[in-house]
């Protein structure tokens, strides 16, 4: 089981994300790509990412725009596993 | 420009597709595929189908859930486009 994190915990860790931002139990991320496909490259690399966290956000493409929403389902709230996912994807976007 | 469709027109096209709702100027469906790697590609795929088409729906990937929502922006409504990219869906689907 992995702890929740406290406000402050979360709080601390946003600090140091760029471009996350916390609503309720989630935090979530918009990246604007160059093309629609490129949208669809990012999303799918975010995806292989997720898949080997075995954390899995949510992923809205809408058109160049990605938006990511990471939460801690099974915990019901914010975790490490979002903060270090998140971190992984600021890595390569 | 592409004739926008009434609401006896779309509620026609609508009849003709399983699946599908309208709310407002948008029509969505949501597919549940076997796994999280194969929404992905579910939604990769859609999105060449739409990339060819020159119209892009939003797409929501929520685990093994895929939620399509269709809307021609630039003509404000709903249009022939949409029930078109929606009919190519369905056929991969």
């Amino acid at each position: 089981m992995t702890h929740l994190l406290t406000q402050i915990e979360i709080e601390q860790a946003l600090g140091a994300l760029a471009g996350w931002a916390q609503t309720g139990n989630e935090i979530s991320r918009s990246f604007t790509l160059s093309s629609f496909p490129a949208a669809l490259v990012f999303a799918s690399t975010v995806g292989h990412l997720a898949e080997r966290a075995d954390h899995h956000p949510d992923i809205l493409i809408q058109y160049r725009k990605v938006t990511l929403t990471l939460s801690s389902h099974s915990a019901g709230g914010l975790t490490e596993k979002d903060f270090d996912l998140a971190r992984e994807i600021d890595a390569i976007a």
